[in-house]
């Protein structure tokens, strides 16, 4: 049987690109019969991509039999995959996000997690002196320099850079200006509805028994955003009453400036905003110096 | 901080080995400030081992504080940890068991799980080419050897095989009169209560409804521990009853023969027999040939 590789259900760069790097390893290094699947729509910036290293758009599937064989990658949350996860085949998880726990395997499998900034640095590890052929070099590039945001974001390590330089320079290809190319690209919001603005990149998140979606996005043109702020906000309550959630938090990162503007639509976020970020509220938005991760920044200071 | 490094509840040789190895790693090579203690009293094969390599038994702890930096190792079952695990400040677990799910960590951290037989062997690949001092090498080489039963489990893979067979040429050991040694400080059963045998190797697991302690005494002589079997049984039902559970089975695993002995105290036991190893039982014990390894010959076939 073939094996699905896949990651999470909001398909970013590395959640795109790294199924297609794995599969590509499986397949052509290891001899198994491996196939790299979404389980979404591909954001901007990762159908930019594709198209760059000329990767034909994988399958989406919304649903996996039981017992297929499958590999997970850049997460390990039954929450932002298939609903019969457990009920899979899974015989590896390659991840860079900290353990929530609800994953189970029937036997021991090949897990690697890793403190890095993203997924695909972990593969370039795993494959040593795997000799790699541009396209897959090229996705792996793409996944870092997007996860790290160009190495702005704190989540970057030494180590990623080091092996974003090296493949930029195998390749010849000027980081800073292929990074420009992802942003743009990425911060082409114009195609999307206010409510799926609100949950391309979001994940739930409890905080002193309210439950709040806490919604990034990353982008070097925040004005095209925050034009939408009225809009964006009042989309905010049916998006919460959807999705079984007390309130969206939106975090507009202003990925060349390095800060965030939270929005404010009410006085739940003002107090939050306030205790968590030190910060003063006057309006119905914050700005927020140097916050650029959800993951280092926003989740672990989150207070109420 | 010192970080501790520690097993499960019930030290067998790579519970106690491991710790001991990881830690070394951590201090000598890694230069961090690192500990390996122990969750409870070594089993006799691990006492010997410590013996045997000149590694002053580690610190047993019952309880440690909240926030204390930790690596787990052998087991992500928070059943098989301290109460407070997810309390702990977790930076990495190495393990080669199957993923029960319930670990979680504040951030992202290294975890390495790995289908092999031994949690020592992934040590050995982590290190890479770490110059290794012979103690660290006779500890690894150790736990390879009890956690395969001298590649004679069905767990065993040709990489744990490999990596024991380098490990022993470099120390100058023949690995069977070795493996002797090791089996034969497991043998000895005299100075454990009834209670202690049936709870010193045991997991438990529910099968339809029915809660069982799944333990195991791997031996090269049966007859010390069958020779017991009539008051071992008559403490399986105050055993149970302490711990929650509905019924102890005690596989008695003849390591040199290549077969267990099930106890069978009743006629649940019985029937379990029956439908899990299509055994024909007719005394109170069953012999199973060829099944050494719980989590490969037991723990999947068990029905009622």
């Amino acid at each position: 049987m073939t094996t699905l590789v896949f990651g999470h259900k909001s398909p970013d760069t590395d959640s795109t690109g790294s199924p297609l790097i794995w599969a590509w390893y499986l397949t052509e290094v290891q001899g198994q019969k491996a196939e790299a699947v979404l389980l979404g729509e591909p954001n901007t910036e990762a159908a930019f991509v594709l198209n760059r290293w000329d990767c034909p758009k994988p399958r989406i599937v919304t649903e996996i039999a039981d017992g297929t064989p499958a590999v997970i990658v850049d997460t390990n949350n039954p929450a932002e995959l298939p609903a019969n996860v457990n009920a899979l085949d899974v015989t590896a998880i390659i991840d860079h996000h900290k353990l929530v726990g609800g994953l189970e395997t029937k036997g021991p499998i090949d897990i690697t997690i890793r403190p890095l900034a993203c997924t695909a640095t972990i593969m370039h590890d795993l494959m040593g002196d795997t000799a790699l052929p541009d396209q897959i070099k090229g996705l792996m590039l793409s996944c870092i320099l997007s996860d790290t945001l160009e190495f702005r974001s704190p989540t970057t390590t030494e180590h990623d850079r080091a092996v974003a330089e090296k493949l930029a320079a195998d390749l010849g290809i000027d980081i800073a200006a292929y990074a420009s190319e992802l942003f743009e690209a990425k911060s082409d919001i114009s195609a999307f509805a206010d409510a799926e603005l609100l949950r391309m990149d979001s994940k739930e998140y409890e905080v002193a028994g309210t439950k709040f979606r806490v919604s990034v996005l990353e982008t070097t043109a925040p004005k095209l955003v925050l034009d939408r702020k009225d809009s964006l906000m009042a989309s905010m309550v049916d998006v919460a009453a959807q999705d079984g959630v007390d309130q969206v938090l939106l975090f507009v990162v202003d990925i060349l400036n390095e800060e965030a503007t939270l929005l404010v639509p009410n006085d739940l976020v003002k107090t939050l905003a306030e205790k968590s970020f030190a910060a003063t509220v006057t309006g119905d938005t914050v700005v927020l110096p140097g916050v650029m991760s959800r993951k280092k920044q926003i989740i672990p200071v989150l207070t109420m």
